[in-house]
C-alpha cells in the first residue's frame, strides 16, 4: 500500500470543526472570535519514549494523549491535531492499530485530525495540538504568587512503578501492575480540570518530566520558591505498600522514605496530572471543583518568595533529594 | 548542555507576530478576524530525505522551505512555525548551525519560531507550519476547470540533476553543480506567487515528489484530466546540456527524449514550484503576475474532463511514462 493509501485508510476521517481536513497541500481552520490559539507539539521516538515493542493501540493513544495534556496546563480546549510518523515498514495491521488508538483518544476530547505525513524511518511520531482559551485566560507557568497553595490532581508515581516492573526492577502482583500499567499506557490528560482553572488557578504545569522538575519551570518562571511536603503527595495505596519499606527506621539516620518511594513521587514522571497554584483564597472553590469533576486535588506545599524548591520529610526534616526528571542529554 | 539549554540557546528568539512564544506548555497566537489559519507538517529523517551527514545550515533551511512551499500551494501568509527534532547526540556545533539555516528561512519570510520539542534519538526533523488566509480565498487541489491552462513556475529538474551528481549517476561540470545544488539544498518558496495567485488561479499545488505525481493530485481531488507538452516544462538550459543526448534520433522509434531527461523534469522532484491551473481568461494576468514578480511563468499543458494524464512527447506521439514520482512505500 502506498504513503497515500497508508493515509488514507488509517487517518482519513469526518471532522467535527474543520474547514478543511487531510488531503490538500494544507488543513484550514477558523479560530473562534475573542480566542488565543494554543499550539503544543510533542516528538516521541521508539527506544527513548516508548518500547520499540509497545502496544501500538496504547501507544496511539498516548502519543495523542500527551499533547492533550500540555492543553489541559493552559487551560485550553483541544481542538485539532497533526500527526506526522515514520514507520520503518509498511506494516498495515500495526498501523490499524495505532490509529484505533489515536482517534479513541481524539474521540474522547472531541479532537479533529486534519494533517500530518506518514513516511519511512525509524519509528518517530510528532503530534501537534491546537486549542482554543478565550484571550488572556491561559494559565501560564508565570504566574505563580507567593503564598500561593500548590495542588496536584489525581495521584502519581503510578506510571514510574509499572514502567519499573517493566524493566525488571521489582516485580508487582498482577492486579497492581496491571492498574500501575493503565496510568502508564493510557493516561489521562486533565481537560476539564485544566478549562475550570480558568479564573482560579495562577499558575499550572502537567508533570511528564516529573514532579520536581515540572514545579521546577513553574518557579523558574514565575520567579518563586517552594516549600513541599512530602507526605501530602497524593499516591495510590498500592504504591506504598508494593514498595519494600517506604518507610524505615535507621538506627543512624531517623525514620526515612524509602529511596524508590521518594523517586518515583517526585521524579518518576509520565503523570499527566496537573500541577498548579492558586491563591488561598481559592481554596474552597477548588474543592468544590474536585467534588464535581469527581478527581482528588490535593494542596502539597506552598509558594514562597526565595528561590529554590525544599522537600519537608517526616518530622519536617529537609530531604536531600538530587534527581530531578528525565531530561535528555544532562 | 541540558535539553532545556540546547532550546534556550539555539531556538528562543524574540517574535514579531505572537502572543506567548517557547517557554510554556504551549504558544498563543491570535489569527487575524475574517481569516483562516492553514496548517501543514512535514518530517524529514535522515536517510530518507536528506544524507545522514548533509550540512546542517542548509538542511536548517530546507526543512522549514518544504514547509513554508505548502503555505504558498495555498495562497496563504506563512507567519508561525514549530520545530520538533530527535538528535543522535548533544553536538552543539551541528544545532547552532542547523537553526542558523532555520533562521535565515524564517526571517526571509517572516515566520515566527513559537514551539517544539528537543529529543534523543535517530536525526529526524518535523516541522509544522501555520499561516493566514482570507476567509474562503485559498487555492485548493480540487478547484481545477476543464479548459484551465496547467503552468509552473521557475525551472523544474535542477535538484533532481544536483541529486544525481551527488548519487554518483552522472558528472556535472563545477559551475552547473553549483547552480544546481542551490536549488537542492536552499530552495526558494514561492510565497509571493501564492499570494498573488489568489483570486486568480483555481487550483496549486508545490511540486515536492515531482511533476506528474504532484499534477496527479489536482487532477484526482479535482476530478479532472490533463494533456500536457513535455516540451513546453521549462528548464535550466545546463539541464538539457548536462544529459548525454537529452533528444536521440533512434531508427527504430524516430526522434525521443532521452530517459534521464525525461524523468528528472516529470519525477525528479524537489522543485518547491508551483504547479497552478487558471482559466484562459487569466492568462494575461498571469503574465503580467511574471513581470511583477521576475519570475517565470509557463503554460505547459490543459485540463481537460476525461481523467487521466497523457504527456505529448515530440512530433505529440504520447509519451509512455511509468515513473510517478516519490512514494515512501510503493
Amino acid at each position: 500500500m502506498s504513503e497515500f493509501d497508508l493515509i488514507h485508510q488509517h487517518f482519513t476521517r469526518k471532522t467535527q470543526h474543520t474547514n478543511l481536513g487531510v488531503g490538500d497541500d494544507a488543513a484550514l481552520i477558523s479560530v473562534s472570535s475573542n480566542t488565543e490559539l494554543a499550539i503544543s507539539t510533542d516528538m516521541l521516538v521508539a527506544g527513548t519514549h516508548f518500547f520499540p515493542d509497545a502496544d501500538p493501540y496504547k501507544l496511539g493513544w498516548k502519543s495523542l494523549a500527551v499533547n492533550v495534556s500540555d492543553m489541559a496546563a493552559m487551560g485550553a480546549n483541544p481542538k485539532w491535531a497533526t500527526l506526522a510518523i515514520a514507520l520503518p515498514n509498511n506494516n498495515s495491521e500495526w498501523l490499524s492499530q495505532f490509529s484505533t488508538g489515536f482517534f479513541a483518544c481524539a474521540d474522547a476530547f472531541n479532537i479533529d485530525l486534519i494533517g500530518g505525513d506518514t513516511t519511512r524511518g525509524p519509528l518517530t511520531i510528532s503530534i501537534q495540538i491546537m486549542g482554543e482559551i478565550p484571550t488572556g485566560q491561559s494559565i501560564k507557568r508565570s504566574g505563580a504568587k507567593v503564598d500561593d497553595e500548590i495542588w496536584v490532581s489525581g495521584n502519581l508515581g503510578c506510571a514510574a512503578l509499572a514502567l519499573a516492573h517493566m524493566q525488571g526492577k521489582l516485580t508487582l502482583p498482577y492486579e497492581v501492575f496491571a492498574s500501575s500499567a493503565k496510568a502508564l499506557h493510557t493516561p489521562q490528560p486533565r481537560v476539564a480540570l485544566g478549562l475550570a482553572l480558568r479564573g482560579l488557578a495562577n499558575s499550572a504545569i502537567d508533570i511528564s518530566d516529573g514532579l520536581l522538575a515540572d514545579l521546577g519551570h513553574i518557579l523558574e518562571c514565575s520567579n518563586v520558591g517552594a516549600n513541599l511536603q512530602f507526605s501530602k503527595i497524593p499516591h495510590a495505596e498500592y504504591l506504598s505498600t508494593s514498595l519494600i519499606a517506604p518507610i524505615s527506621n535507621n538506627d543512624n539516620m531517623g525514620t526515612s522514605y524509602n529511596k524508590t518511594f521518594l523517586n518515583m513521587l517526585l521524579a518518576g514522571g509520565d503523570d499527566y496530572e496537573l500541577c498548579f497554584t492558586a491563591s488561598v483564597e481559592s481554596h474552597d472553590k477548588i474543592i468544590k471543583l474536585s467534588e464535581t469533576l469527581d478527581l482528588t486535588l490535593n494542596v502539597i506545599g506552598h509558594i514562597r518568595s526565595d528561590s529554590g524548591l525544599t522537600v519537608h520529610g517526616l518530622d519536617n526534616q529537609i530531604l536531600d533529594f538530587k534527581e530531578t526528571g528525565f531530561d535528555h542529554f544532562a
